[in-house]
């Protein structure tokens, strides 16, 4: 792995830096979408990084790859939705908008990380992110340019799609070694607590993400739309969490993220007229939609459809994702509303929906199939979920390696990973 | 509590969403507080969350429960305050101030909470979040609309009203089993460390808690005497620390919790014409007070007056909380000045100060006394300050358990946990 | 140290109040600049704070004292700055963007704290912090007002500045005791990802800090320059790591500290007319700099210059600060450019270089003698880089020492830490 990383990271570096140096400019523009922009960057960077710290020996991996597809990934975004919306050729103008949109397109290769999580090489995440930001910034200018549909959260266009993505790509690379459970695949009592870490973040300034780019006039509608939608999912979340487990305990995987379905739920909506207390609903929904996932599904995908989902993401991003959808169709199939001059239609948010489960279906299902070949090097199944493929790990870590014959070392290394 | 808890929970966020739907629209309005607004968010769940997670096998619930309590009691707080406040019979209008306000009401409850914390269960706390909020909602009216008293940064009607609502519900809580130390009571190396990102965030986003809600030409001066005063007392903190101290040596607790004193003791006279150097007196007095409080009192208020305090909130929000009420009574007093048009007098003051205290004491033992119901399920003392009596815990923490003969695997445990 | 410190520290804060009293006065100002200066108070506390939590035996140390040093200096520095620059002898006007110049001012003592790490105690800090901010106050007043060079995100004035200071103190403090690695300068699993945190919040905010003082028109580009710098700091960082590796491994240093390095570097020229391109540039080339020094140059500096640099500061804040300044040198010489109606020229910026590093080394090497003397009590070299030596430590820390002789116990402790 030494060359092949390093060589292709520091070549797209290159490439990146020689077509900013062609194409991109610095737009005139004030800074008060920076706000906004500060606190879905926190939630691309310590959000996402810290969620998937629950593994008890894959923290490394987890908060530092991820800090590798979000600082590549948002050049590559860049340039990407530059060249589709640039109108006719001139160059790309660069301002807080465009910055919050490139942190937008490394969410989803972000999401998609998360159903992979554990069973994938730095080179493949390279090769994920180039693609999937791509596939992405393609379906995101069909839902918004061609079919005119309005997804302000972007329940659709980020979540379901990073999700959807992800799913194909963990499908296709299918490791049968890993039916049963891995013994690195748990987390510890740490870890769990730097995921909170993650989860709060996301879960607080989720309201900027589903604003930041709305209207000025509906921003504060959007805020509490978001806000009381994962209030109510929170609640949903603990009352199942508990009705569902036997001794009624709380589970800190539904904590961490069916909490969290409230706020990509009520994305697509957010911005519409919608009262109060339909925000709170759809929250509620979204909740009940991921716990029932979490506990149902995803065993269920992994046994009988070959589809390993290491974070669960098709019950945090997939579903809700498909919900928001669906009730932006109910909300404007029941009441006209205009956004930028469009009419807004059932049709069109149709569209949206069908479109961009298609394209991630699609471009997942390829670059799954590019992500396979040989010439990468796939991890064994025995090291998936370890950072010490990766990473130079301190030394505590390597002990029971080394006496792993030995039981009282064993459960002593259990105990503190 | 499977049942208890999972058919409360769900039934009062149905009963929400219904209240929601009869009486709360959407106000128009800016964003221009959201920035305060998001400050103050991040304060109550990841500010109050990790704060807790001190001790060495309740991080799971500090940071878990106190997210279930702010997600629950914004949605209460929102109604009662809109209530309490909207006129005659018109709907709550929801905007940016109501959301921070909403936000505001749970820090009671989470204050009572560190009170409590680890002697209670989430039935419980859903019990006490719902009461408490109900008795600030009150309290708070009478306090601005009947007293007519300035309280900008809540040291009253939040800080001191959640201590001692706290600690009448621990007296009358109060567990001779506890009284000597519990073996879970206790801080590890990393829970120490996980605490300090509760009190950095505490500490470094109090400026805007205390002029989230000021007149926007106070807001600077708001923000500089909350500045300097919390700077002022985190030094004298550390001195007093390693001065009370028989080898010099410094106290986590006291750096977690006194440092914090500064913010809550300036809070009412925050926006008043004080000089920043009266700031950095107040800070100074409150560090004092604090450090004093937690070395001294803490101790005696559990052995001689039945009042177990876990966090000892006292120490952080019940004294300073005084504090910052006599020192605004005493500015009041010696220089005339208005607020929206009001005189601000000494007796305005003293009579927040006193329907404060009351109807805290009052309110938190009557919540005491049906949280001491017997149908709630009261947790046994053995396990106090114990996720696992609520939570799937990884299996790590469960091995001493099956070892707790053998002094090896003992041992170990103490050292992981 | 009990009453040494205390006494120290109580002394000073009773000067600062009685110099607040006389000499400073709030300012009449809006809060237009607060977001910057929290996203900079957050990088001050959360993020040099947990950076330097990497150690496994010193994360009090770490994230408490340089809590200390932060609320302490801030105090200094808004009485240093402001005696400086306040004219003919009026008060010194307190308003937002003193504030962040406060903030500032700390950063440099933190940033030698980096360096001197794990050897000192916390009356040299103090001491340390008190005479760096007045050098560093010199030294600023020298280069804005004298030389009239610019420096917008202070890559020269604070980053340069305080790590060569620091480099300078530590050469002082040298320690032949430590020339072999120190059994305690070790990260372990959990402190690495807690330092992560530090990393994470210091990367997300840098354009905030960068931008802070900027003027209102050239604030947007500023953001944009240090963001899309970082993010090919980053990639770089991340290719270099693989490829310096022998098993082409990631590592923590490099990925917790030369990914910041593109934030310092492009830091003189953030608000310079500079296309985007330019400052990834900027921000690779000081990614290649900072993982060479980490990983040649910081064993040489220790080895043969006696220079024991904890954190590497000079990787990380001294050689990106000297790049930043010879980037602004290079910047002002191709194209002439006014801020505030002063012509910027080379020689100006080339002299404020010179400045800073020539008042940073003779201000450390003097501080250094100054904390070496007898009086302050030195750490013994047994006990660098343990908390314990300052802090009372949870029970776990402990049991080691009592059975060192005991190498299952020894094993274990390792394993803990």
């Amino acid at each position: 792995m030494r060359f092949k990383f390093s060589i292709i990271a520091l070549l797209l570096e290159v490439v990146f830096i020689i077509l900013f140096g062609l194409f991109v400019e610095h737009d005139t523009g004030n800074t008060s979408l920076y706000p906004y922009f500060k606190d879905v960057h926190v939630m691309i960077f310590i959000g996402f990084g810290f969620l998937m710290t629950f593994l008890k020996k894959y923290g490394f991996t987890s908060v530092g790859i991820n800090m590798l597809i979000a600082a590549f990934g948002l050049q590559w975004g860049t340039l990407m939705q530059g060249f589709l919306h640039r109108g006719e050729g001139g160059k790309i103008p660069l301002n807080i908008k465009s910055m919050i949109n490139a942190d937008f397109s490394t969410a989803t290769a972000l999401i998609s990380f998360g159903a992979v999580l554990g069973k994938t090489n730095p080179v493949q995440m390279l090769l994920l992110t180039f693609l999937e930001i791509t596939a992405f910034a393609v379906n995101e200018y069909l839902v918004t340019e061609i079919f005119q549909a309005t997804d302000i959260g972007a329940s659709m266009t980020i979540h379901a799609f990073g999700a959807y993505f992800g799913l194909a790509v963990t499908l296709i690379l299918y490791r049968p070694g890993l039916k049963n459970k891995h013994a690195n695949e748990e987390s510890s009592y740490h870890s769990d607590i730097f995921a909170m870490i993650g989860t709060l973040f996301l879960w607080l300034f989720w309201p900027s993400f589903n604003s930041a780019i709305a209207a000025e006039n509906d921003q504060t509608k959007t805020i509490i739309n978001t806000y009381y939608s994962l209030a109510a999912c929170a609640v949903i979340t603990f009352a199942l969490s508990s009705l569902l487990d036997q001794r009624g305990k709380f589970s800190m995987v539904l904590i961490q993220n069916a909490t969290l379905a409230g706020g990509v739920a009520v994305g697509t909506c957010a911005d519409l007229t919608i009262d109060p207390f339909v925000a709170m609903c759809i929250g509620s929904i979204a909740g009940i939609i991921s716990v029932l996932g979490f506990r149902f599904l995803t065993p269920v995908l992994a046994s009988k459809l070959k589809i390993q989902d290491t974070c669960g993401v098709h019950n945090l991003h997939g579903l809700p994702g498909i919900l928001g959808g669906i009730a932006s169709i109910v909300v404007t199939a029941t009441q006209p509303e205009t956004k930028k001059g469009i009419q807004l239609t059932a049709g069109k948010q149709a569209s949206a929906l069908g479109s961009t489960i298609g394209i991630a279906l699609l471009g997942g299902a390829l670059t799954g199939a590019i992500l396979r070949l040989p010439i990468w090097g796939q991890v064994s199944d025995q090291n998936c979920f370890d950072d010490s493929a990766y990473w130079e790990v301190p030394e505590e870590e390597k002990l029971p390696e080394i006496n792993s014959n030995n039981y009282d070392e064993h459960s002593r290394f259990e105990a503190i990973m």
